[in-house]
């Protein structure tokens, strides 16, 4: 198959991501949110706080690595991030995902592809830093915004909610202790013990 | 009211653009496609056929452009591209949605959002011409994979495709020529009449 033939296949392949369901819903609506909608979402709220990284950003970089990190999800399905069980064989999962999908493209792109979702998923440059406090914030604020939304699962406590968030909180403290009062505030409404 | 809280509620703005309908559906589903869908695909379509560009072009300045260029529908909707009528007032229309949108951010970022959204209107830059390349071909990519899609509508000709595709076309006459026998075989199956 030609190079232009790999890439309109794929192209139309992340059509896909507009109906890959999370757990997150819609401010205000019941509809849940998919990985397109998502990844839209965190991209934009990245330009928008970009001005917080405390250290040289690269912001037109962090916005490759939102709008593609995902993409595995094509083939690994999403996983609700307080299930314990279906994050045990996550990694493994999502790691034969991103061989297949970036795999249809031509090789150098899809090593391009590849070497953004492996930087977002170790979590080390100032970039993937700031992609992963956007990736958690997002969906945060539609719980906030939703009397809690999934935090109403049983399951999830205020301090599996302050663990998960900890990217944010690395990334900025302003922001995190914003949001913080925000969701103890929300636990209080849900009649939930802060613990 | 502080920066911080303008940009949560900017954020959380965000969400309207998963509720603001196109015309375009998703390939092969009876699901009209919104505003973030379309943004995240074409910003990461733009990543597969940055390669395309003649001209040095900047393609994290061409996906910050993408992700913001559809905002001002939150607030003045989405105009069919091939309504007449309604593309009469639209320019007036996205012009004060501009406004109103890119003012809710702190001073700065706010002039940032608009500088783009300009950028990308008066499609003169590199980046804004592929930018606008993209966005014409992922719907076309749609509609060709929806037997047709929109284009099934009376109204539209093949002469409308190719002019509203010349985006594409000076983009890449590759790409163009691929798409443009597609586009003629799917008038065929449609019945239409290539004029």
């Amino acid at each position: 198959m030609k190079n232009l033939e790999k890439e309109i296949e794929f192209s139309i392949l992340l059509d896909e991501m507009k109906r890959i369901l999370r757990r997150t819903k819609h401010i205000g609506h019941d509809i849940y949110e998919n990985d397109a909608e998502h990844s839209f979402h965190i991209s934009a709220m990245a330009m928008v706080f970009h001005s917080y990284c405390k250290e040289e950003t690269d912001l037109g970089h962090t916005l490759k690595m939102l709008l593609i990190h995902d993409l595995v999800e094509i083939y690994a399905g999403d996983t609700f991030c307080y299930d314990v069980k279906g994050n045990g064989d996550k990694a493994e999962r999502e790691s034969e995902a991103a061989d297949k999908i970036f795999g249809m493209l031509p090789v150098e792109k899809g090593e391009f592809f590849h070497s953004l979702w492996r930087e977002f998923e170790e979590n080390s440059t100032p970039e993937s830093k700031f992609a992963n406090a956007m990736d958690r914030m997002q969906p945060l604020l539609n719980n906030l915004n939703n009397n809690g939304g999934t935090w109403n699962n049983e399951s999830v406590t205020y301090s599996a909610i302050v663990k998960r968030m900890i990217p944010l909180k690395e990334f900025s403290e302003d922001i995190w202790n914003y949001l913080d009062e925000k969701i103890k505030e929300t636990f209080v409404l849900m009649g939930k013990e802060i613990v």
